[in-house]
């Protein structure tokens, strides 16, 4: 079973596993001519690794599916390094051999890349999960690469500080894993992308040697920033086996509230009043549509906390003082209110509430779970344009679709884009793909905005990126692991020269 | 005379030009076995470039020295490209005939890497100056790389948006060079570096390729984010010509404190206290120490605007609401002198006292220019360890030093350490390095905050970064620029393998 998420939210379990046929561009290709795993490479294994080189079946069935069920690789070894030496001792002797490896945090990524596609030996991060160093004033955090987030959110909330990033899957998936894939999530809009907030990395090269750029400075402008090369890199560059990041004080006060708009115009005129008016506590702005809240309503029972409206937002404030930013709040919806942007609302200062108004938001995977076989989409567009691609999408699919649902972040362009029938249906698959992508490129926008590549999608890079980009890409590839043996048939496309 | 930075700050222009001798590591090493310009390479420079192929050599000198007048190459030809594709056809004949180039923004830079060593070719992005698009929903600017950084505020400020980044040299640099240069400046500490704020690059290669990564995209996890590996390069692996980037909303109020503390110890409390009180809303944490305000008085006669102090902070505020934004001031300062952290204070609302307090700040440069000859150090480190690099480096000198100042970005951890002589002096200079160097080393700090390496530095990367980390630097410097035409004799030791 592979690790479950917060509180039941996912029922990953008790879905029927899907894999894509090799034919289809998001499908396997062939098994690349590594070595395979011999009883005198486990032998190693288990001398380095005593007691944490795991091949019995049972146990490494979970870290060979990734949780949405779609991919299922073939590994019969598991590692579990606890320290930066053994992992650099792994890649060296793996390297010598031509054995390739899978790299895994938590393993919720959702675009095949976070499980072995072969019988690539996979690596977990997940015994590397000590906090190394915090400094009080500057809020730099440094750890091992498979500290799970909410273990460090809430060691941060200790001392007064938040992670820069938050994320559904946060009780399971490993900040190691957040870099690698360069996760959004919901606080990227006050917060900053990774790029930014992530000051240092120590990462395993694979060939074994370390590279050490763990950093603890804001600001060091000796030289390339190497590290930036391998925040969603997806470990196809190297393994993180530690991470320092730059960590935000703990907000003194946390406000939601729940909005229906009539037109998505209408909410684009909300995010602008919000934004000119929220300023500097806005920390949230979500969105999901009527077809959501529908799923939302007839799947887990939960029912609207406003009156039915096509479109709704989610926006969260963040402040230093409770007052300032309830006053700036409630200017800000006599404001949306008077102009009619807005036709209903309701708002949440009390943790209770902010939770049942967030999870509106958040348990749209879930919903979508239980409707059917969902196909997926992660799309970054012009914050203008994003709904129109559902609009388009659901005219284009008519009745083959059973539900087409828009939902996301609106502060980031961020269009999650869902689709679901009642079984897996290659001829809906056909009609939504290309259309989706092309639909993309056309608006300059980008096919992953924060799932990664992966496995499923590393064929598509081409819509978002141009071939010298997608060239440059391969010759760093080739350099930093010229056997090609860090997480192979992953994020770069088939046809690489 | 080179580029004059705003309102007479700065008196390059009077200085004597000082070159470092070729035996020093900042000096220069021999001539690489590049081709020389021919006349053959000027017709064809014309050919393309007419009228904006300049070989005067009263022309060109300005760009052959770097404003500190520390650094002056030999350069006979500066060329003016207007459009991408003339930097293209520039870098692609050059790359052929294995003519070195050194690519010229503003010629702002500090270490000597923004004028030619030798006879290298300058390519100056002056004249591409046109800003491209900006969306007003999100704030996504996309310019050419010569816009000048003021002018781009100005243009902003008219649309409710001010630039992610300020310099004192924003009157004469050049978006483009800021990027390449991964400038930091006074807006860090709230907005961070451009490793977030860069959204998209547009650069050509070595050999005259265009890679294009001029992505407006908030959130784009397709593939190795490739542009990040140009921020911060010093035009040694591309030039850049079109940047992308994120820009925040003008602030409605802003708001500037100048304090007086008796010991480094306070003024750090001061600064936990204020992050905590201020929150969101603190936009600027500076320091300057009695030293500094001594020459203030001295060679500008600018009065110290409160009671005389071991060391002066300068906060700035910038928020959303002028009421809730004094009314955190207000608190915030109470609490500071009731808790004796803080002796005097003065605060500022009205544009022309916050410019008189700013200048307290800005101004040190151009006061250490009158002092005598400056050795200039740009230090990052823990924060709590800033002060201790100063006191400990006025114990060793003694009375060896004229002056020996500290000022800087305290909410970035970032130290401008400045020392002067009546000349020019190599006894005080060998006292004063390794020995600023191994201090650094020993804290884990970085020789180099938001400066660069250039050519001065770029012997010293080893105090900072590992050697497996500058061998990697070396394979990218091979990858991207095989021939090494690009800003040679910088950013990468003179002993690299």
């Amino acid at each position: 079973v592979p690790t479950l998420l917060p509180s039941g939210q996912f029922v990953a379990s008790t879905r029927k596993l899907h894999v894509e046929p090799k034919s289809s561009p998001a499908g396997a290709p062939e098994r690349l001519p590594f070595s395979k795993v011999t009883d005198e490479d486990l032998a190693y294994f288990r001398k380095i690794l005593p007691g944490r080189t795991i091949t019995d079946p049972d146990l490494v069935e979970s870290s060979n599916v990734d949780w949405l069920k779609t991919v299922k690789g073939s590994s019969e070894v598991l590692l579990r390094p606890q320290t930066t030496e053994e992992v650099s001792q792994i890649l060296r002797y793996c390297y010598n051999r031509n054995l390739a490896v899978n790299p895994q945090g938590g393993n919720t990524g959702l675009v095949g890349g976070s499980v072995p596609v072969y019988d690539e030996i996979i690596l977990s991060t997940s015994l590397m999960n000590n906090i190394l160093t915090f400094d009080n004033i500057s809020g730099i955090l440094t750890c091992q690469a498979g500290c799970v987030l909410e273990n460090l959110s809430l060691y941060l909330e200790e001392r007064d500080y938040i992670m820069p990033l938050d994320l559904g899957a946060k009780g399971s998936c490993q900040i190691g894993g957040n870099v690698a894939t360069n996760a959004g999530g919901l606080r990227l809009l006050r917060y900053g992308s990774l790029h930014g907030t992530v000051l240092g990395l120590e990462v395993v090269l694979a060939d074994g040697r370390v590279l050490d750029c763990l950093a603890t400075l804001r600001k060091d402008n000796t030289g390339y920033d190497l590290k930036q090369l391998f925040i969603g890199s997806e470990g196809t560059l190297g393994v993180i086996t530690a991470v320092s990041i730059l960590c935000p004080r703990k907000p003194k006060s946390t406000n939601v509230v729940f909005l229906g708009c009539e037109t998505f115009e209408e909410l684009l005129k909300t995010f602008q009043l919000c934004r000119g008016m929220l300023g500097e506590i806005l920390s949230a702005f979500e969105f999901l549509d009527s077809e959501c809240m529908r799923l939302l309503n007839t799947h887990l029972k939960l029912p609207n906390p406003i009156s039915d409206c096509p479109f709704y937002i989610v926006i969260e404030t963040s402040g230093s003082d409770p007052d300032h930013d309830s006053q700036k709040l409630d200017n800000f919806l006599e404001e949306a209110i008077a102009s009619t942007f807005v036709t209903d609302g309701t708002v949440a200062t009390e943790e209770s509430k902010i939770k049942a108004l967030w999870s509106m938001r958040e348990r749209v995977t879930e919903a979508l779970t239980h409707d059917g076989f969902t196909y997926k989409y992660d799309i970054s567009l012009p914050v203008e344009r994003i709904y129109q691609l559902v609009t388009d999408m659901r005219q284009h699919l008519g009745d083959r679709a059973k539900s087409v649902v828009g939902y996301g972040h609106v502060g980031d362009g961020n269009l999650h884009l869902n689709i679901t029938s009642p079984a897996k249906d290659p001829a809906l698959l056909a009609a939504i793909e290309p259309f989706v992508y092309e639909w993309t490129a056309s608006c300059q926008g980008s096919i992953s905005a924060e799932h990664g590549l992966g496995l499923k999608k590393r064929n598509y890079i081409y819509y978002s990126k141009p071939s010298q980009a997608v060239a440059l890409m391969g010759n760093i590839k080739a350099m930093l692991d010229p056997k090609g043996i860090l997480n192979p048939y992953k994020t770069l496309p088939d046809n690489l020269k």
